[in-house]
């Protein structure tokens, strides 16, 4: 099972995720699109990327707008799978 | 340009809708799905239709939940719009 | 590394996917919706389970038509994979 | 109702859409994206574009690879709302 990582772990792991923050226990990011077209696009590659590594985000879609939040539920609070899930979305951007 | 309904036309309107209900000034609707293909694949038919309408959700996913809430911007309230795009989404189910 | 499958499997396999056939060396079905979003929405749910199973579909759409073909081309054939893409297709209708 | 260009006006609009050529009687172009996640996501933006103008592409995924024919059917051939799209889809590249 995957652990909740410690403070110092996750200090560490967020240099590789410098726009990332911590937002209410969760790992927080915010994109902004020049219109829905592309919010959508970019959601849909985001699912895609998700559902083959088994974990999904928590995220919210105002027009041009995405918010994302990653936590692991069956471990409480972050992990590395967030962490990982969060590198591979910057790698989308 | 869209005008704000009247309580009156609201509480009408809410008829053709009635798995919705108005949660902090807006129409709200929570829809549950077998797993993450299903929301998204719901939520892809519903960001065909906004995007026709020219009218987008504010919603929220988090595995096989998606939560919607409509409201119209620039009328700072619930719009005949909204009324028609949850009609729409309500067809997709 | 995945085999192409023999005639004998590949019949015994068939079974299993009444709904699809043999065309050009390919496993073969053609659905038909109500209108473009309801076939998008299918192509998007197949393309995250694709993702996830990592194999993918050839597929072609026009307007409401999905035309799908399943091949293994590092097999130069149809394997187990592309049996299993099709059942996992078949449980999305 | 949409009519079908002449060869004149088609050759006057092709200057539009330099990367586009016409083949089997319709406006073709083929993209290679660098895996199926990106191939996927620039068909779901052309998706939402497409529903929004009201036309359709014939088009066609195998992994990264997206091929795309543009064709009126009500006219029988290229109308100036295959060239709309097809400057649509240019602009999302």
């Amino acid at each position: 099972m995957t652990m909740k990582m410690t403070l110092h772990e996750l200090e560490h792991a967020l240099v590789s995720v410098p726009d990332w923050t911590i937002k209410n226990g969760k790992l927080h990011r915010q994109f902004s699109f020049g219109n829905f077209v592309d919010a959508f696009g970019f959601m849909t590659r985001i699912a895609l990327v998700a559902e083959r590594m088994d974990h999904h985000p928590e995220w919210r879609n105002v027009y041009r707008m995405v918010t994302i939040d990653l936590i692991t539920h069956d471990a409480d609070g972050i992990t590395y799978k967030d962490i990982e899930l969060a590198i591979a979305i910057d790698s989308l951007v």
